[in-house]
Parts: structure tokens; C-alpha cells; sequence
């Protein structure tokens, strides 16, 4: 079986169980292990209030060579104060011992419920058992997906090669989505491991460019956690020429992450809390870049636009509305949207066509809105999912 | 039976009927006749794309006089082209000619589905019914109310007294609501009568303080339509010596508008799309008070927040969540959020309280979310309803 999971790339052990976080007996408990060592970079959530994990693991990536990663699921470690950042130094501590490695060489995310306290003696049992399962193969790596998932209904893996001075370098990730899923901001949990020979600044500089272009042009409520983080382990075991400089061995790199990103937040569309379909709002003609992402957000963002995808309505009246809402200028008597590739608003007037048509392109797994403003030249794109019933069910009662 | 209707101050007459444009058979045609005329004010929508009847009213209202206002629901007449100005202006000169007045002193307003053209002749013979029923009791008051909705399960109405020199000056709206409500607008369609007499320009600016006040601080899911507008006809009969300046008459007057549109915002919320409840965001502490006003609306729109509203679940870390993605500055050691009058974070950490009282409170049909920021001396609030499955119902098939 070919391994399609984060320790595809050469140099990595992941483990994942159930330590006792979650009431329903799922797994919740997930390392991550780079015995050589790795560089390591991170990205986080730009809200104001974050979690003790995301505090603590801030200060932790600037480490020089980082060895593990720890993650929770089911309880966020957020809204939890100083006992909150002293469990989250304890979960990287506990590991560093089980591991010989340093504290500050451990890098630490959380996920669930905010402003409970964490059962850290439960977590710290946990990690004792998940160090002595810590394996090499696919098996492990689907271990460590599933325990990093809250409401996702599947494990979202991705991997990529790309060939550096004639070496395969692997990239691969993992990611937890659902809900709350804003586009201004990393990403939820997103966890990279490649074993390319790439030199740290480079190596979140990549990161950053990957994220931006693809989980950061992800919606499904408009939210972001106090959780969002993404983070990738190099450990340089592919024997590529050590990357020091944006050169073109540089470039193949940013580019093959960016698509692993991509991949992993379509799937994340597609699993997103109640979602039955995803889509991708194209934006062009925008008078700046900036209102090209802003309108792109804004249509995929709208309520009204995912009901109707939901339903697979061809309402475009509800995006010419969200458009016409999001601040953005444009120009009435130009203004024109597709659905998939039929032109239902044209110059400013309804246009003729096949509603069944449209209906069965919006039914599809994935479509694409397309609106052209008529004020500019740039254009961006913005993934977004239906708004189902189910949404409401799984956040109506999540807490109680 | 008091006059609780657009027909209780003096000097109006109102109708309202079925004429078919609404498959429904329900009532989908309003007609209001002052026929002493009034001085009149209206605020629209800040949509780039506005409907043929926005792009009229905002013509007419700049008429000295007017004598009628027509609203038709279930077709916008938006995104309708050259058509749909034509049908607007037709509208206008068909009840002016039926009244004996002119087109331009007759205001005009729309709601319903975008991007379908409207049945001009079916409104036109409408129009002509309408005019025979015209009446001033409460009846016909109802009726108007009953033509102007399309999703709301309830009519909307509400009445103010005030005295000003002596003499009692009456207040009266009603207004359709449901969905598509963003608090950076007129609102939705909002129809005002009084009997003052008052100078057109403090009129407006009455209005817009008002509308301010109210109806802009109510969100059901953040959009503003293509079609929002309030207006209001004064018809300068109760007797009250002319408001000219911004006196204490006027803020009398002022005061008791603002009150009434709040009436109708209260009412508005508990109608919203598959709403069935309402809550209110205070935020305290806030460093501007733009800044609080942001917050407010933040919280309001929050998803989450009102899937945890729904489920009456004391979720109050998807709050601080919101507050924090928000973009307002706070101060986390500050940051403190009560639920009614229970603290549930106090200084940014978690406070102990009784769940289940906690969760009685949000289950009321109302209830007041506070955020103290910490970060300053501003104040705001917003308005908001729960998010429940109803409204998925009612969106994801409106169009097919």
C-alpha cells in the first residue's frame, strides 16, 4: 500500500489514540516524531484571543531544529488562562522527556471546545502510550489524521513529489476542518511533514505563500478559531541540494506545497460541517487585488449563495446582491456572472438560459461561480461550501 | 378596536390586496394615499446594485409633496434593466393617475426575487382595486401590512404618541422582515406615517437617526438587499406648531421614532427566517466607538454564536471567539462576558456558573449578551436572532 499519510516523506514516526479527552472513545491524542531533527514553520490564527497551544507553540517554532509535534483533539485549551499555558508546557515537556529531546524542540496545537481546562493528567498518560506506538508506515499516519478530527466526518491526507537536482523530495500533509473555517487567517490544524533539505526562513516563507493561496481562500462560516494553526516539518532526508535562496529548486518546492494546500482544502470543503457540495467563486475584473479577495469572500461567504447552492438553486440574484454588498466597486452596466460555464447575468441584465441546466452544474460535487465586475483587471478566487440543515444540528448542540 | 396600524395618525388611507404577481394567492400589492399631502423622507439601501424601485423612490423623494406610496412584494423588480425602471416609473404613474396627483410625488418600493421582470399589467389592474379600497380604519391599515411581506410569518406593526405643544402628535410603521437583514443599512422595507408637522429636512434627519438606531443595529444573516428602504410621510395634522429647528420638539419627535422603529426591529428579529428567539449584544470598554459598534455586529452575525443560541447552550467561548476574530481592539486580561446578568468570563478566564440557569436564560425569547472589552470607554449594541434549521428550509428551495 502506498503511504499517503504525513510519514510518507523520509524521517518521520506519528502515532495517535484515544488518551480520554473525548467522551465518545474516539481517538483525541496525536505525536508527531522527527528523530534527525527538522526545521520547522508556522503559521497562526490572526485572532485577537488564542489558545494556550498556540501561545506556547509561537514561541516554540522559532526553535533553530524542532523534533516532535503534539496534538489534541476535543478540548481547544482556550479561554483557560495561566492553567491553560502551564498545561500546554507540560504536554511539550512530558513529550520532550519521553522523547530525550527539549521542551522548546516540540511544537503543540489544540482543538475542541473552548474554555474548559484540559485533563492533563489524562494527556500526559496518554503520551507515554503514544510514544511507545510511535511507527513508520501508512498505518501510523492514519492514526495521527484521525486523532487530530473533531466534527470532521473523514481523515483528510494529501501527498506530492517533486524532483530537486534529481531527487524525489515528498511533501505531505494532514488537516482537521469542519467548522469555523474563515479565510483570514492560517487555517485550522494543518500539519505538513516533507523531507526536503530547506533552510528555516525559506521554509515559512513557503509556508506562508502555500496557506495564503489555499487554506486562506477557504470559507465555510467566516470564522476563525482561537486555534488555527498550520505547521510543516522538514527533515531534509531527500537528499536534495540544501535550499538557501528563492531559486527554481525553491520555486518547485513552494508550488508542489501550495497544490498539497490546495488539495487538502478541497477536501476540507468537502467535509465542512453539514456540507454536501463545494464551490469556488472566481472573481475578475476587480478594480484592485484587494476587492477582487474581498468580493470572492463575500459571495462565498453569503448565507443566502449557500442555501441556494444547497438547494441547487440557480439564484444568481443572491450573488449580483452579495457582490453588490461587499464594498467592492464595480461597474452596473458590465457586471456578468456564470454558473459553471452558462452566462446567467449579462452587461447588467438577466440573461437566457436553462435553469434545470444550471441546476444539475450547481448539484455536482464542485462548480464554479465566475463574476466579472467591469472596474479593473485583477482577479482572485474564494472556496466555499452549502449551508445544510446539518450545520445547524451539529452547532446547535455541541456544548450542553 | 384601537388603530394600531400605518392608519392611525391622521391623514392616511391604505389598501392592500392580492393582485398576482405572488403564486401564493397571498397579498402582494400596498397602497398608501395622503391626501392632503405630505412632507416625506426615506434612507435606502447602501447596495451597489439597487432595484428599479430604490433608483425611482430616490428621485421621487426628492419631491417637496407627497401624496401616495405604492409596494409591491414578491418580485424585487432588481437586476431587471432598462424593463424594470420603465415598470417602476409605470407603477408610479398609474397610481398617480388613479389619484389624481403626479408620478414623482409618489414613492415606490419593491421586495421579493431578483432578476425576474415584473407582471407590470397584473400590478397596473391591481393598482386600480387598490384605489377603489383605499380606507382609514385599522382594516385597511392590516391590509396594507399583510401586502408588503414575503417570508414573514407575522404581521408587523406598531404606534407611538407623543405630545408636543400640547397637542398629540402619532407615530405608526409596519415593516417586512424575514431575511436579508445586515445592520449597514436602511433596512428591509420599513413604511413610517405620522401626523406632525415638520420640515422636510429634519424629517430626514429624524429618519436616518431613527433608522440609526434601530433598524441598522438589528442583523438576521448580515446582507443587505438590493432593495432596502425606509420612508416616511408626515402629513402635518395633528396640530403641533411646525418642527423647524432642532428643537426640543423635534427630539421629542426624534426620541419617539427611534423608539417606534425599535418596536418594529424587536419585532423583526423574533419573525426573522426560522428564527425563534432574539438577542441582544451589548459591547462596554471598547476603544472607539466604532470599534464597539463592530464588535456588536460581529458577535450578532457570528454563526456559531447563534447556532449556540438555538441550542440554548451556554457556549460562551464561541463569543470571545467572535469578539477576538472581530478585528476591535481588547485587552485579554480585561475581557470579561456575561449572559443576562451571569458572568460567565470574568478577566479573561472562565467563571463559574450554573449551566442550566445560564441555558434557561437564552432560552427566553430574549436575552442580552455583554462584552466588556477593556480597551476603552465606547459602548454599542446589535440586535440578532438564532440560526436554525428553519432557515436553511426556507432558503435552499425559495427560487425553484
Amino acid at each position: 500500500m502506498k503511504n499517503l499519510t504525513i510519514t510518507a516523506p523520509k524521517g518521520f514516526l506519528a502515532a495517535g489514540l484515544h488518551c480520554g479527552i473525548k467522551a465518545s472513545g474516539k481517538p483525541d491524542l496525536a505525536l508527531l516524531y522527527c528523530p534527525n531533527g527538522a526545521a520547522a514553520a508556522a503559521v497562526f490564527t490572526t485572532n485577537k484571543i488564542v489558545s494556550a497551544a498556540v501561545t506556547v507553540c509561537r514561541e516554540h517554532a522559532r526553535s533553530g531544529r524542532t523534533f516532535a509535534a503534539v496534538i489534541n483533539s476535543g478540548n481547544a485549551n482556550a479561554c483557560t488562562g495561566q492553567k491553560g499555558i502551564a498545561d500546554a508546557q507540560k504536554m511539550c515537556q512530558t513529550s520532550a522527556e519521553l522523547l530525550g529531546i527539549r521542551p522548546e524542540q516540540v511544537l503543540i496545537a489544540s482543538t475542541g471546545i473552548i474554555g474548559h481546562p484540559l485533563p492533563i493528567q489524562t494527556v500526559c498518560e496518554g503520551l507515554r502510550k503514544a510514544a511507545a506506538r510511535l511507527g513508520e508506515g501508512a498505518a501510523a499516519g492514519l492514526n495521527f489524521a484521525k486523532a487530530i478530527l473533531t466534527t470532521d466526518t473523514k481523515v483528510k491526507n494529501a501527498v506530492r513529489t517533486v524532483k530537486l537536482n534529481g531527487k524525489t523530495v515528498t511533501l505531505a500533509g494532514t488537516v482537521k476542518g469542519a467548522g469555523m473555517i474563515g479565510p483570514n487567517m492560517a487555517t485550522t490544524l494543518c500539519i505538513l511533514t516533507t523531507d526536503a533539505a530547506i533552510r528555516k526562513p525559506l521554509l515559512q516563507k513557503a509556508l506562508r505563500t502555500a496557506v495564503d493561496q489555499s487554506l486562506n481562500r477557504l470559507t465555510v462560516d467566516g470564522h476563525q478559531s482561537t486555534n488555527d494553526t498550520a505547521m510543516i516539518l522538514a527533515s531534509g532526508l531527500a537528499g536534495n541540494r540544501m535550499i538557501q535562496k528563492q531559486d527554481g529548486a525553491y520555486h518547485r518546492f513552494e508550488t508542489a506545497l501550495t497544490e498539497l494546500c490546495l488539495d487538502l482544502a478541497r477536501q476540507m470543503a468537502l467535509d465542512a460541517e453539514g456540507a454536501t457540495r463545494m464551490f469556488t467563486v472566481v472573481i475578475e475584473g476587480a478594480a484592485s487585488a484587494a476587492e477582487a479577495r474581498q468580493a470572492a469572500r463575500a459571495v462565498a461567504n453569503y448565507d443566502l449563495v449557500k442555501c441556494a447552492v444547497h438547494g441547487a438553486d440557480p439564484n444568481w440574484g443572491r450573488i449580483i446582491c452579495a457582490v453588490g454588498s461587499s464594498g467592492v466597486r464595480l461597474n452596473p452596466e458590465k457586471l456578468t456572472c456564470k454558473i459553471g460555464q452558462i452566462t446567467v447575468f449579462r452587461n447588467g441584465q438577466p440573461a437566457r438560459f436553462d435553469p434545470k441546466k444550471v441546476s444539475r452544474i450547481i448539484a455536482q460535487k464542485e462548480h464554479t461561480i465566475t463574476v466579472y465586475l467591469g472596474a479593473g483587471i485583477h482577479s482572485d478566487f474564494c472556496m466555499g461550501c452549502d449551508l445544510s440543515r446539518e450545520y445547524i444540528t451539529i452547532n446547535a448542540d455541541y456544548h450542553t
